[in-house]
């Protein structure tokens, strides 16, 4: 944990900013895997935790903006409990860490909530046991919780989580750090013949030796084409890549994401590393752009024009660059965008909502394939964390379509992409702190130029 | 997956047990973990499998007992979707497999659900996500769907799922052949200096190896007297003991549950002997008098006994110990229940209610502590697949609390006690499968006996 002060720092912005009314801040309970008794592992809710929230299921707090008094909620563990969970520290020694002053039980939550009436600020519910707690506090029904969220409440946890300081950015490193190990482990390890599930064994283990989990579904595939594929059943052959996108949690739950691609065989093949450099060229000079005032979306257009020009070398698409991505030709290899933020969360914030957190009044999402799926795209500030991850894919089910409806052909080149078919997927992603004149990769660096990916492979 | 007929079955003689009204299983939809688009592993309803259903997210199925027929509810993917997530067989040919003759759009459950008005029957939802979903289908308020649910369907499905037949057993025969070699791996490579989380990596590892998640939270610690301590924090230390609770899923999702207790040293003191051939005796004998028309509650009990008695034998209880047991005084030490039914959930089908698992009108639940926790308590029959897993813990908190009350102290030789406040706790568990003339251990042996687990401990 931070100090107590940090938090208390916190939740007094939180209340200058809200001015009036109750604030609200859920945490999560367990959540049922397949009983109420077999759980998930425990979650909290990232803005209780950014707030001085304890990292425990069952509780919550709210801020009175008029007096400037935070309390915890929460119960004590019975004699019962400790038999079977041990002991903890008590409540009122969790919320003295986190400048708490009031503790009160959970049963004085809902009056407590109910005299505020209609002037309870709270945050979007993205569990259906959350909708169903606030439903049983405040007395209103399902749809209007779901529906009656507090917009200002959403703006001030958002102008505060987005800008990342000091002490998050060396929990953020630590997590970049080992997520590092990992796909450096992954690089030496793979080889023919093993399975995909044997390389996310190592990353779930490596993981747990550290007590922290994934901070997301570990993608690690030799069908990299498909974006968010998490099954690991295949068998490595020789000729193929590998894309690993997996991060560890720090214990603070800070997230790291990661992507590497990597060939089976110790070398690329020239075919692999002309793809390959075209990615890695995309995201290095997309990282060059990062700085202060720039737009996301204006460096996600910068890395697609880079990814066409490069295409157009190969010989896979042709015509204008500028032309082909204003009209979305390129999308058809690079069909996401090209970052997001990240912070307690992998995509920072999203349960507040994708477009407060990466949109604003100067940049609305386009509805244009692959552009519409870019969750950052407002003016970058200093103190903001963002991925960096431009790939490109060849998709036979999307090529099919295209291909069929001869869309974009002045600008793709459908025969020369037959030979590619089989070819899958590469993405290379890297963690990038805005600083005030430029930007930070975060952490130690990881192998990614084709020279550096080639040494790991094969070292007996 | 088992073959169609094998569904096709299992539904048929679902529809005849219910005879009237429209059956509807929910399959369970991929739970928020920090926001909605970074999930838990997804984790199908163990009902909807047993019927058939496919292990996807957002299905459904009704089975309508007056015409026979079985219908699943979903959609198939769009292009954008198979972009994200790849391609994958269509929803009619996953309806195929499990003898599925309707497919129907998730759009048209809602009318048709209504349409059975009150003669609806469904199971009880265990995830606010259910409930809310069941409101939105059928119409009624949450606090209606959480009490509507239908004590017949929650009877007919027990009755099918409590008896395992051939391939099930061979499945979870499987899952627990698995979980030994996670066992052994522990045993071999636990030593003094590592941490408990290095163990806990191996487990985690070894189930992605295989495809396969944890059935349940590891349970890995030295402070095995903390019955569901997740916590894998500490240290090895010579002298300790490490417990260690914790079992695979198999592909199909049936759970093996096993707990064996080992020295951190190459051999057990003489202290830490004698308690564990208490456990291991009571272990040992329970199996062996599991057999149909028991009643597992009197099996509990004599286990209950054999660890009073020796316990009597090492010093610490006294007195008679029928009356000892009768009393509940061996609770102290022996706090929870000899088992659980176990299945496609490791407590299995505890979602339907435990009381109507694992009682019924000949056996009520006691509610004395200790015994309060036995979770199945009726009498035995050949398919039931559960597990004995009897301990000996030394549970400061609840060695105060009880010796300030003088609590049961004729059977408790307190002062005794005091040496052992740092023993920590032993647990040795197995699965069984109860035949028509007695039991079955499933799964090859799994070093219990002190001399075939010295016999892994430091080996070079």
């Amino acid at each position: 944990m931070f100090s107590a002060s940090t938090y208390q720092g916190r939740r007094s912005r939180l209340a200058s900013d809200l001015g009036q009314g109750l604030i609200l801040i859920a945490g999560n309970i367990d959540a049922a895997m397949n009983y109420r008794g077999n759980p998930y592992p425990f979650r909290q809710d990232s803005t209780f935790l950014y707030f001085g929230g304890p990292d425990k299921p069952g509780l919550a707090m709210t801020i009175d903006p008029a007096t400037g008094r935070s309390t915890l909620y929460g119960d004590d563990l019975t004699l019962e409990d400790i038999v079977w969970v041990g002991a903890q520290p008590t409540l009122t020694e969790q919320a003295r860490q986190a400048g708490f002053v009031e503790v009160r039980p959970m049963s004085k939550l809902s009056g407590d909530v109910q005299s505020a009436g209609d002037r309870l600020h709270y945050l979007p519910p993205y569990r259906g046991d959350s909708i169903l707690r606030l439903a049983t506090w405040t007395g209103r029904t399902v749809e209007k919780i779901q529906s009656g969220f507090s917009e200002a409440l959403i703006h001030a946890v958002i102008g505060q989580r987005s800008i990342k300081s000091r002490e998050e950015i060396e929990e953020m490193t630590w997590a970049v750090d080992l997520t590092g190990r990992m796909h450096v482990a992954v690089m030496r390890e793979a080889e023919e013949g093993l399975h995909e599930s044997d390389l996310a064994s190592l990353v779930t283990g490596m993981c747990e030796a550290e007590e922290v989990v994934p901070a997301y579904g570990i993608i690690l595939s030799k069908d990299g084409q498909t974006l968010h594929n998490h099954h690991h059943g295949n068998t490595l052959e020789s000729g193929q890549l590998v894309l690993g996108d997996f991060g560890a949690e720090s214990r603070m739950h800070y997230a790291g994401d990661i992507t590497r691609t990597f060939p089976v065989d110790r070398h690329f093949t020239n075919k692999q590393r002309e793809v390959y450099e075209v990615v890695l060229d995309a995201e290095m000079l997309a990282i060059e752009a990062c700085k202060p005032g720039v737009a996301y979306r204006d460096i996600h257009l910068h890395a697609a024009r880079i990814i066409a020009n490069g295409l157009k070398d190969i010989g896979l698409m042709k015509g204008d660059c500028h032309e082909a991505v204003a009209a979305g030709a390129h999308a058809l290899f690079f069909p996401h965008g090209l970052g997001h933020m990240i912070g307690l969360d992998v995509h920072d914030m999203e349960d507040l909502g994708e477009n407060f957190v990466g949109y604003d009044n100067t940049v609305q999402r386009s509805d244009q394939f692959g552009l519409a799926y870019l969750r950052l795209a407002r003016k970058l500030q200093p103190g903001f964390v963002l991925t960096v991850e431009p790939g490109i894919y060849f998709i036979p089910e999307l090529i099919d379509q295209w291909k069929a409806e001869k869309k974009h052909a002045d600008f793709i080149n459908y025969s020369a992409l037959e030979k590619y078919r089989t070819f899958g997927g590469i993405r290379i992603e890297d963690n990038v702190l805005i600083t005030e004149k430029g930007y930070q990769i975060l952490g130690d660096p990881i192998p990614k130029a084709v020279a550096e990916v080639e040494a790991l492979r094969y070292i007996v």
